[in-house]
């Protein structure tokens, strides 16, 4: 099959938003998380005259950003070029994303009182150049933009630890001793997040993903009782006309929770085979579930675990093709093409769009 | 009931055992993850005045060391005072434990070539004085004593790491660039594993403990592949008079593989629900769950998920109460002793003992 036949613009276009529905699609569609950003040469060459929170507040240089993968790599969908950060500061706590480490926030929260910090946040005062970012890519991408936000509890958790963490022992230890501070900060954050992705609907984005992406670190227990209600209510509240894709990391033993808190799609890591994962959710549709460092290494690790993940799901629609979680810097060019040419290639079992 | 009843003496030497058989238990058994150690105010004494792998080569401080939280807490195992790292000087590989920071091996493997650094293990040449531990225990402990060692995964990432690791990236790409140097470098670990492991039951260990901790981080796809067939050869070799117990972290979707490759207890951390934890591993016995970070936050809360979990596994023989992984050093050790009380004073449905 040639290239041209693979890459019919007009099934590209679609593959993605039926997959999160579930529909029969001509191809499983693809594509990376943090497929914008530190794998792509021509995005490193604009770092070296641009911050990364600088890009998100250029909108043509944020959407030039957002659109490098789509080209370059022959993606099945786009996603906004920003990071789950963002709206820290319009929240009221001052952060900068430090390289090497990740976000750091400046006065985290230590004490229940310091939840009344958290100050509404409003898009249009503080995301405007992203909002108008979203705009322009619509107007010149082939495929799908998919809008995105952190959840709750992984905002909570850089809030409270005051950046990344192993252990997570300062965000539960707060849950734990101040349920009451504890809810009011997940309510503020639920308000914050749902205005956030809103916006970002409204502004043309026509998926959205919603990253908690530190939700595995939790016990079942503590999942339902502290973050499952908060992303219940999230979720529901979301604008109904895009699909919702709610992903999160070392989630293997809280799925079935995850998928009860709601989206339609389940995004999952590595470390579940993604049958047992569909099954789990409940046969909903999953994206998933390449270990990125498989990914980063070999090619032919690569290569086979990928076809392990189609052949697992093979026949079945409502699948998106993804990494576990996000490209690793070092994560060869070379890889991602081959493995969007390896998905495409890919033989649905009947062929999916003819059944 | 009072304590005198709750820790009869002749049960509590015997409980632990008969639940790693699935046996019936008057009790559920409780001991803690690097209970020796950290949280106990006498270790910390001990500390101010000798290394952690001193105390490791001084038998009667060892000794002292592993009994202290058999007298403080009330736990029904001892387990050796150690580290899984202990055998890398023996098998070629120079190493500190660095505060702070993790072990830290001086020249990791880099190359094929430099698994060949790879010396056999003997234990009487590089262990004597923690063997010559075990016998001094075995002959005060007034509760069995659990021998353990790394599993040759969790050793191999350490080796080729070079330290700790959030990633695992150089010993994936390792495993998927090197084929055969891996699957030497599992053989030689494999081996040593298994002659540390046996020497200690020869000394006296009544259990064993094998931690394959950071498993947990690999996908199902490659657990299978590149670690389930040595680890499945690891714990058959092992001598059968004493049940082993096979740990690992984040292993929620790795679990019917792990009690594929064998162990007669299964470890788990938090992050699945116990109940559904023991259904993954085909009702075997299983070990743990609560998470460590709530161990050490709040008692209501920590009190709240121990309930939790003997309310999940109530009424079936085949349970041990641990930690999902170790004790945080900032763990009171008022929350340890009484959740030993609470794990003894939980009623059995039916009194298991006197079915």
């Amino acid at each position: 099959m040639s290239d041209a036949v693979r890459r019919d613009p007009s099934d590209r276009s679609v593959r993605f938003l039926k997959a999160c529905r579930a529909e029969p699609v001509d191809r499983t569609p693809v594509w990376f998380m943090r497929q914008a950003g530190r794998a792509l040469p021509e995005y490193r060459e604009i770092r070296k005259r641009h911050g990364l929170l600088e890009i998100t507040r250029m909108p043509d240089l944020c959407a030039e950003v957002t659109l490098q993968p789509v080209e370059r790599l022959g993606v099945d969908a786009a996603i906004l070029f920003a990071d789950i950060t963002l709206p820290f500061e319009g929240l009221g706590f001052a952060f900068e994303i430090r390289e090497g480490v990740g976000p750091v926030v400046f006065e985290p929260i230590s004490s229940a009182r310091d939840v009344e910090r958290l100050r509404p946040f409003d898009p249009q005062e503080w995301v405007a150049p992203l909002i108008e970012a979203i705009r322009l890519v619509r107007g010149r991408s082939p495929v799908p933009l998919i809008g995105f936000a952190g959840a709750p509890f992984t905002l909570a958790s850089y809030l409270v630890e005051g950046g990344p963490t192993r252990t997570f022992q300062k965000v539960k230890a707060f849950m734990h001793a101040e349920p009451r501070a504890w809810e009011s900060l997940m309510r503020g954050l639920v308000e914050a997040t749902g205005a956030y992705l809103s916006a970002q609907v409204s502004a043309g984005a026509q998926a959205l993903q919603v990253f908690d992406s530190w939700a595995g670190a939790l016990s079942p227990h503590d999942y339902r009782a502290s973050v499952m209600p908060h992303m219940r209510r999230l979720l529901a509240a979301l604008p109904a006309e895009v699909p919702t894709i709610h992903f999160g990391t070392g989630t293997a033993g809280i799925l079935p929770f995850m998928a009860e808190a709601g989206g339609d799609v389940i995004g999952v890591d590595w470390r579940i085979d993604i049958d047992r994962a569909r099954e789990a959710v409940g046969g909903r549709p999953v994206q998933g579930n390449l270990d990125p460092t498989v990914a980063a290494g070999p090619w032919e690790a690569a290569a086979a675990q990928a076809r392990a993940i189609l052949e697992a799901v093979s026949g079945r629609p409502g699948h998106v093709f993804n990494l576990g979680h996000g490209v690793l810097p070092h994560t060869p060019v070379g890889s991602l093409q081959r493995l969007v040419d390896l998905v495409h290639g890919w033989p649905l079992a009947g062929r999916e769009a003819g059944r």
